[in-house]
């Protein structure tokens, strides 16, 4: 089929270079520059379409999708001020490397900088926070410029999943008519069918992904440096999509059971939940995996050797215990980045990690077996029975007895996890609510996907990540968050109808930034409280009236029940649970104080 | 008084030298690194504080409040994804040419891309779109630092009013501790009084602002050319903020009326609306200052000599009348910009249109007077014909009998700027408003500041820019807003309350982008409807609960009475009026054919 118009052709050809190339979703905010990017996506067969009216929502939704597969997710929007639209959600996939196809619409060249109206510079819109940028030509019928579309459109595609993966902008300006209509002689009946024809059996430009593995005597080196410490540590910080994918937790427990070593798995490694948790933190067996260290990393024995993989860390007391240590410390990262703000590393290992702990495995299986005890020096049992008084302590504090009369948002957050269904994903915002994650999210063995935007960690967008990860699965999607982030991107609810997702919401509603508590600041007032703190008076209910969604007001005491049954129910529902955001600080310090106390009476 | 340390000090002498500059207000978001400007400014005596949730709408905002006064208003945000939300309104003020300055806080530089917490590349995060982009010397209490930081605080202030203003970054890193904590040793007791002292008799740096004159030369010649042309006209496209505060429309007036040039006033230019409109648009008298342009200058005669000034008007037809009028066209622009996107223009005048007007007038005064007859060729009254006749169809259409049967839009609009109280601020959001507000708003002499974002048109941060309008003065706000702009900003409703600014919001909801009826996508659906129109089905009701606002459904034809009983109201209501997009398009169109029928049977 012959396109009717040059502008129709060239949106043509790069939807369906995409699709060909495996792109399975695009989100879309109306415009009328964007029109043929639009037409086509619309058209075409194999990409499903997320239509949004907030640019900035949409970004994020397509983000929150990105993240949960690890495949690329396109962006469309029309010239001018939508484009910037898409910036904090570009910052967040460049740090968090989130595969992201942004496509820009643009006015002709010529337009640009000549006062023709909603005419913006977008030439390097993003900076450096793309891993690639191009400017499209112009549509034109053309064999030669058709060609280097699609092998631009194949490339596009190819380097969000690069290494590391990531963002990227393509500029794409287009002149009128806009629209399919029949221009006669814009497009020859001739113009070749393997340029401009879809639905062929491969794409135009095959790509084929390799991957950064390690050398023999890396993987050798660092067996025999694990096998020899007697304090290792292997830290898995929160992880990048493509690994929350490609990740085997079995055999990185193994590696780390044959070797000692316990395993600190960030809330959003991928490795604090799932069957291969399988006795942690229990009261008898030793915990390979855990998650309480927060509380009491730094009442541990010095580690002597830290494996590290994955962003940094969410817990402050897990860096800063990290950056003290007097270890040999290895970061492993297929890109080189040096993602450990202390300094304090020693080795970089620039390979994958899903590839490390598969040859760590093989190498430690051929070496002599048994040739050392594991626990040398008791290391797992200290790290075990820290674990268990933590979860003791936390145990203690979460009774119905003790949330009457002490409620505080960890005990929410350890709810969540604990009776989360199995599988689902579960979205946690910034601020308080994955720190709470992290200090009150005991391991468990349900196949969850706990996921969060730690790139750059705003509170901007959560919603719509949120909803963006639910709409890649059929997993139930539950999300946390606070009130600021939930007011930040209100808009973002729109796509519980418009994208039909649904969704667990639970509102920890402490009216402002209860993380302020945590600061210095908190003795200054004013300006604490009214710049700080800012609390705002939202009665959320009115919000979600207007997208049609049930909301309760649900007591802590009360929060599993509800949480049970809004998880049962279809459609979408808030659970808002009122907090004193300095109530709540309190309590997380008199609980880290206690386990500290535990672990000193021994 | 010694700053407790280093980050007190470093924002104290920041925010001191602004506000010896004359900054007077600043829109700050909370944030954890922003602390030390914060705690500067909420110090600060002399600069009003605006706190907001979100940085898009809070960057709205302030770009409303300069918008309206030309004055630089301040912005601050937290590190990370916080800064890239100022992003779509920094592009606004690129092009629109308000006076902004962002502050944002940053870490360290040791910590970036280091895979620190909450840490993006924002070095140059606008790119070009600043006038100036400065990185901030990390804070030491060092005489020569401190001295450079108060230059870069009054070269930053005067490069926002430059020429052309604009938005200007200075990205600031602090390190720890940010809270004006003691540390001893940090600021020595001698440190400098004149560096970290405030309240000074004068700033630091004075800034003395010139502006750009026209040569004698250029306005002889621009004055025999006025006297000499036969159909001259003066084009006043929506005014730089800086002009709207600076031009004397009296002076304007007087030029065109001595040269026999109608005056074609944007909406936007400052000059349709105001006490120098005399008789303009009544049936006897010549009509100076015509604003019914958009429905008829296409069957008017092509002028000979074009004058414009401002940015690009509104009006699409009047852009195509230019473009293919056989006439030497000049633009006025201080900056030297070309903003004459059909590339038409034979001459560019670098000067401040307020000066070239006033050297004109005193050059006509010296030329000897009567030497020719102002209205040769009868081309005023051919003009004022079709003005006339324009606004009797106008007329005809909006009697309460005509909108009972036809309801449209542009009744809405011609109503607002009508009865509109003196003064008073009018903001027209983008997409139809402004458009049916350059249609429909008959030139009056009422003292009404009618403004948009015209710099790239878009429909987001619409509701921020025109609170942040309204705070900068005593005069009663009118917002008039689509239901797509006021979803898309729906945020920053917020700032009625928090920010004390009560307007009068007049929604034209037609459920989506009643837009796209104007453009040939109409004619496919799908996707017409679901990836242009987009209608969403949102009661807004729900939307203004929240924000505690006062909410009525109007019927068109119960629109005046409504309007002139919110304005003597309190508070902030919003008056939501349903229309049919469609029907409101086609009723444009007749419109349009009618008064060409009108000229043409003349």
């Amino acid at each position: 089929m012959t396109a009717p118009n040059r502008s129709t052709l060239w949106g043509r050809i790069l939807v369906d270079e995409l699709a060909s190339g495996g792109l399975e979703a695009v989100c879309i905010a109306p415009g009328s520059r964007s029109t043929p990017l639009t037409v086509a996506f619309a058209e075409h067969p194999d990409v499903e379409v997320y239509s949004h009216l907030d640019e900035r929502s949409a970004a994020y939704f397509a983000l929150g999708r990105a993240r949960r597969t690890g495949e690329p997710t396109a962006l469309v929007c029309t010239s001018g001020t939508a484009a910037a639209n898409f910036h904090p959600a570009i910052l967040e996939a460049d740090r968090a490397r989130v595969p992201l196809l942004a496509l820009t619409a643009d006015r002709p060249p010529e337009l640009r900088d000549s006062g023709a109206n909603q005419t913006a510079d977008q030439v390097k819109l993003y900076g450096d926070a793309v891993r690639w940028y191009a400017d499209l030509p112009e549509p034109e019928a053309d064999e030669r410029k058709g060609r280097s579309l699609r092998t631009t459109a194949a490339r596009a595609l190819a380097q969000t999943v690069g290494v590391p993966p990531g963002p990227v902008h393509l500029n794409c300006p287009f002149r009128k008519p806009l629209e399919p209509i029949d221009v006669p002689g814009s497009v020859p009946e001739a113009f070749s069918e393997t340029l401009a024809g879809s639905g062929r059996e491969k794409a135009f430009v095959e790509t084929e992904k390799g991957r950064v593995v390690p050398s023999d005597e890396a993987i050798r080196s660092l067996a025999t440096a694990l096998e020899g410490a007697n304090r290792p540590l292997i830290v898995a910080g929160p992880a990048d999509p493509a690994d929350l994918c490609a990740l085997d937790p079995d055999r990185i427990v193994a590696v780390a059971e044959r070797v000692g070593a316990p395993v600190l798995a960030d809330p959003l490694s991928g490795l604090r939940f799932g069957p291969h948790v399988a006795d942690s933190g229990d009261s008898t067996g030793a915990a390979t995996v855990v998650g309480g260290y927060d509380a009491y990393v730094s009442e541990l024995p010095e580690p002597d050797l830290v494996v590290r993989f994955g962003a940094s860390p969410t817990s402050k007391s897990l860096r800063h215990a990290l950056r003290d240590a007097d270890a040999a410390q290895t970061l492993i990262d297929p890109a080189g980045a040096w993602r450990e703000a202390t300094f304090t590393a020693t080795d970089l290992l620039v390979a994958s990690p899903d590839a490390v702990f598969e040859r760590l495995l093989a190498e430690l299986a051929d070496s002599p077996d048994g040739s050392a005890d594991p626990d040398r020096d008791g290391w797992i049992e200290t790290v075990s029975e820290a674990e268990r008084r933590h979860w003791a302590v936390r145990d203690d504090a979460t009774t119905d007895e003790a949330l009457a009369e002490d409620p505080f948002e960890g005990a929410i957050l350890a709810s969540v996890l604990e009776h989360a269904p199995e599988p689902a994903t579960v979205f946690v915002s910034n601020s308080m609510p994955i720190r709470d994650a992290d200090r009150f999210g005991r391991p468990n063995d349900s196949k969850l996907s706990v996921i969060g935007n730690r790139g750059v960690s705003g509170i901007d967008g959560i919603t719509s990540t949120a909803l963006g990860a639910g709409s890649a699965t059929d997993e139930p999607l539950v999300l946390v968050t606070g009130d600021l982030a939930f007011y930040h991107d209100a808009n973002g609810l729109l796509a519980v109808d418009r994208c039909g997702v649904d969704a667990t919401i639970v509102l920890l509603d402490n009216d402002g930034g209860g993380i302020f508590h945590n600061l210095p600041i908190e003795a200054f007032d004013p300006p604490f409280t009214e710049q700080f703190k800012t609390p705002h008076g939202l009665e959320f209910e009115d919000l979600t009236a207007l997208y049609d969604l049930e909301f309760d007001h649900v007591d802590p005491v009360d929060f599993a029940d509800a949480y049970r049954r809004s998880l049962e129910r279809d459609g979408t529902q808030v659970l808002s649970v009122a907090f004193d955001s300095e109530r709540s600080h309190r309590r997380r310090d008199a609980l880290e104080e206690r386990v500290r106390e535990e672990l000193d009476t021994e």
